[in-house]
């Protein structure tokens, strides 16, 4: 297997461990080092009254997307921890197939920043987001 | 009635005939004009791999409660539509109790400001948020 | 004159005619619609303690690319007004020439989304910005 | 002294040693631990081309609002490095007389939370921030 296929298949197994991400639904479509696409079906049960895909559930793909992506360009035994996530949200998103893609800006030594954009299938941008990640090692 | 169980009492309605809300699980536990507090359960299936809240649930708890906030300081006829939202995430959040307490900030003609943070049943804050909405009048 | 060079003339003479962006040194390098490059000299007294330039002075450049951008591709009639910024610092700035680059993400009728980067002499990516910005008509 | 005295004491002492700071002309009002007052008058030189106070300057005026109520409760040996900074205008800023309150949220080892806020004299909030900042122990 390339790298790329050892990416997605190493994050495709982290989200299947998760009863999280299960319960959520979301696929790992794309991955190599530092970049991840995932796929998504928006549904009924994410809807707000308007009839539009919950902004929660937006920031909930935006923050898994790059946090997968800071995954997949750390090295074993250091954590990624959200610290911090800026969404913004600029058009209404509705129900259907959408994807997020999360990309890595930089990995420093304690700290690393992302970024990640959910698209519809017209792939406009319908939310984007920043994040700012712990990823120390580990403690044990 | 008096002002603030009418305002609770709406809000709970809205909250009520909104699929995602009810799925979610959370309740509106106090309100007046321009504050909310919502309660909820974190649950297994709200974890991440490390055992805590997932980042992006506590984003949907604070969303919801930020616009809650303005949805009880709004006329009606104007709308309120996430525009933007930062998240910090200070704490882990542990499954459990949990309140989000929503203010408003600031309402404008057209934008809304608002803040909320998440805290647990010894009241410390896990995560807090900031918000910009859109509160226009309706076009019909 | 392309169109090109008329924006780029229309944003130096807005740059001109403000007494702050004078005073702070900042000249429009390249301009198309919804996109500037700005061009600024970092001095000892743009400086911290630790001899790097002041986070406040690069959000201003970030700000000043942002709002730019937008205007550049705004109808005249039309203000632009930061309503937030979210500014992250990927790595120290040391003084000497810096450029910030702003673009458009998307412009509504009434609220217009745009991001920014300041980019040291070898084209590494020092900070950058997402905002919010209020694009409705003047009122007389 | 008291506490209070010295903590506004050192960090006066800190901000006159800052070339940026001087010129900038910001005052430290009022100190103590964890929380910090700053006094500061908006010119002509800060005002945009509406004859409202720059964005970028508030942003300024903001983070350093934030550092120096985190430095306050530092010990020393530990370093604070802003890591991202968000903004929100909530009114226009006219010249005058301003103060800046800043706030410690949650210090951590290496990751602190704040937050500011911008007043006029008749104690309007015209902007407000929430900030991250670095403060691990330096290293030599």
């Amino acid at each position: 297997m390339d790298e790329r296929t050892t990416i997605a298949e190493e994050l495709r197994a982290r989200v299947g461990r998760s009863a999280f991400h299960r319960t959520f639904g979301m696929e790992v479509d794309e991955a190599s080092r530092g970049e991840v696409v995932l796929g998504w079906e928006a549904r009924e049960e994410h809807l707000n009254l308007q009839g539009l895909v919950h902004g929660g559930v937006l920031a909930t793909l935006l923050d898994t997307a790059m946090g997968l992506a800071i995954r997949s360009a750390l090295e074993p035994g250091r954590r990624h921890v959200t610290i911090e996530m800026g969404v913004h949200y600029l058009r209404p998103a509705h129900p259907g197939r959408l994807r997020a893609r999360g990309r890595v800006a930089r990995i420093g030594r304690e700290i690393a920043f992302a970024d990640a954009e959910v698209v519809d299938a017209q792939d406009r941008v319908l939310a984007r987001a920043t994040g700012t990640f712990s990823v120390g090692h580990e403690r044990g």
